[in-house]
């Protein structure tokens, strides 16, 4: 039910979803007044599916305090309890971002050994794809928080994009030892002294994210959220000014035509629903966040990354990664984060 | 002497900023044995120089605080020096931006009724032009901080960008009262609840800088930087895909020599030189940063910031906006900031 296009483009993205992965099955979380007739217009689906009525929607703006207290009833909790149970392998919403985390941390848990969960999102990069994180579960953070943060990413990086040797690094503002604040300093200093298999190349600047100089970029919540928006509305911004480019003069009008399949591929590698889907990581199950405002198409990526975070079996090897630690467990901050 | 390609960068970039400033005079600050031959290159900028023999060169990775302690016969030394005594209306460096910043605040001192200085650009948008600061000379700011950013950013933006009622707003992880970290809650209530006649837009994005939302972004130095560096590097990639995209086919190389003059005038727009001049508001004196790996070009453009600021006399204008705030001074944080 959440998204500005629910529940249509969420019948819609599981249509697409299932074109893509033909053994997949859905449970449907959401007033079945408004999804039974929406699966009579997709019968491919409808065999597929479970129909599971929730009689409360939480709405995008809902406190997730709130929710906590009275949410018990909507399709988001009903959703999670789901995955709880071992019903479900994952679940994927649109819905209030805030409300779907505290709710996920209260139902699902966290995974043993992480005290967090962070927002992960894969970034296309000049060397092909990263990984990135927080990106807005965490507003502050001390050191062990990252640290912990740069074990989920080198896990997922692992798992999710296949990376044998990953590279982590810490988002600052310079690349020498001194730059930056206390608390990134004092991670870097943790995840340099610790004995954890991580290859651990120290900090890493703005313009190195979509140069992808490293497969994992840790940071704090809102540092991470600020910097991905800031890159979005930077593509989004190069690509309008392409657009005038190629329209101000008759020739660059041609030459714009001739070159529109080339054009046409780089919109399409760039288009953000084709990178939709962020997941929570550090959960005791598959979590995945789409875009409140993303259509059809974005949904099935979204769904997407939930199905490969589930073959891959990504918090399975975040926990053995964990357990792996054992002795080298994540040292305590030496002094109290400020 | 600052900068990857000095002294012979900062010679060439006097000459071009001369074509366009064809009044502009120089005090050129460094190792004279090195200086007075690319002056002999260069006749028509030789009579408008005055070399100044200065014995030492801050190297780029020296600390700040030993160059306060050993670096009075520095170039970057005397040349702020320049400024503080009226010889020199404003100074130009590429060199090391720490050192930069401790002894311009040291010689020259901040403007009364700041606290610390920022670092502001000037930022392309969809919309024409935006400010925004700090962009690293505050890695970590309280409330009162970020309302003293949106003065001086106020005042900027109506003296150099022309804007006669600039809208401010903070950079947060959304744009609902509630999102974001204490501090720049806390200052938004303080730019709210103030009688400062500053037209506060409450919070942006990272999305809404490109987007130019606002005439003035504030935001701390390290959220602000790594936001900078980030967009930098989207527009990069952006720019890198593009070209292999127009070289992938016969037909799309066709298409890019049509539009090259379209695409040509596209990368001079981006062209990161052309923005190159990071300004240093809140001092007693005109200060500005060259990026340390720029050439003639990008040098010239940072000659042609701190123009514009001596032009618009912009400093007096934060002067006088900041006396005219008068009984309306900016309120002390209601707590003290964590």
């Amino acid at each position: 039910m959440g998204g500005d296009r629910a529940p249509g483009m969420v019948v819609r993205g599981a249509c697409l979803a299932r074109e893509r992965h033909p053994d997949l099955s859905f449970i449907l979380y959401g007033a079945e007044a408004q999804l039974a007739p929406l699966l009579d217009c997709h019968p491919e689906l409808r065999d597929a599916c479970t129909l599971r009525h929730a009689p409360d929607v939480v709405a995008a703006d809902a406190r997730p305090s709130s929710v906590l207290r009275q949410g018990r009833q909507s399709s988001l909790w009903l959703a999670l309890e789901g995955v709880q149970s071992g019903e479900a392998a994952g679940v994927v919403s649109a819905g209030n971002t805030g409300a779907l985390l505290a709710v996920a941390k209260f139902v699902l848990k966290t995974l043993p050994g992480i005290s967090r969960p962070a927002f992960a999102s894969i970034i296309p990069t000049m060397r092909g794809e990263s990984v990135m994180l927080d990106l807005g579960a965490n507003i502050t953070c001390d050191a062990r928080n990252l640290v912990e943060f740069a074990i989920m990413g080198d896990a997922f990086a692992r798992a999710v994009l296949g990376r044998r040797e990953p590279t982590v690094a810490l988002l600052n503002v310079g690349a020498e030892e001194l730059k930056g604040n206390e608390i990134v300093r004092e991670a870097a200093a943790l995840l340099r002294e610790s004995a954890l298999p991580i290859d651990f190349r120290g900090f890493v600047e703005g313009n190195d994210i979509n140069a992808g100089k490293v497969d994992v970029v840790v940071t704090d919540g809102f540092t991470g959220n600020v910097a991905l928006k800031a890159m979005e509305g930077a593509a989004r911004f190069y690509s309008s000014l392409l657009r005038s480019a190629l329209l101000s003069s008759r020739r660059s009008r041609l030459g714009a035509l001739l070159a529109r399949p080339a054009l046409g591929s780089l919109r399409d590698r760039l288009d953000p629903r084709r990178h939709n889907g962020a997941i929570f990581l550090g959960l005791s199950g598959v979590v995945v966040k789409s875009h409140g405002g993303t259509d059809a198409f974005g949904f099935a990526n979204a769904i997407g990354v939930a199905v490969d975070m589930i073959t891959h079996g990504s918090n399975q090897r975040i926990l053995d990664e964990l357990r792996a630690l054992g002795g080298a467990q994540v040292p305590p901050p030496r002094a109290a984060a400020s």
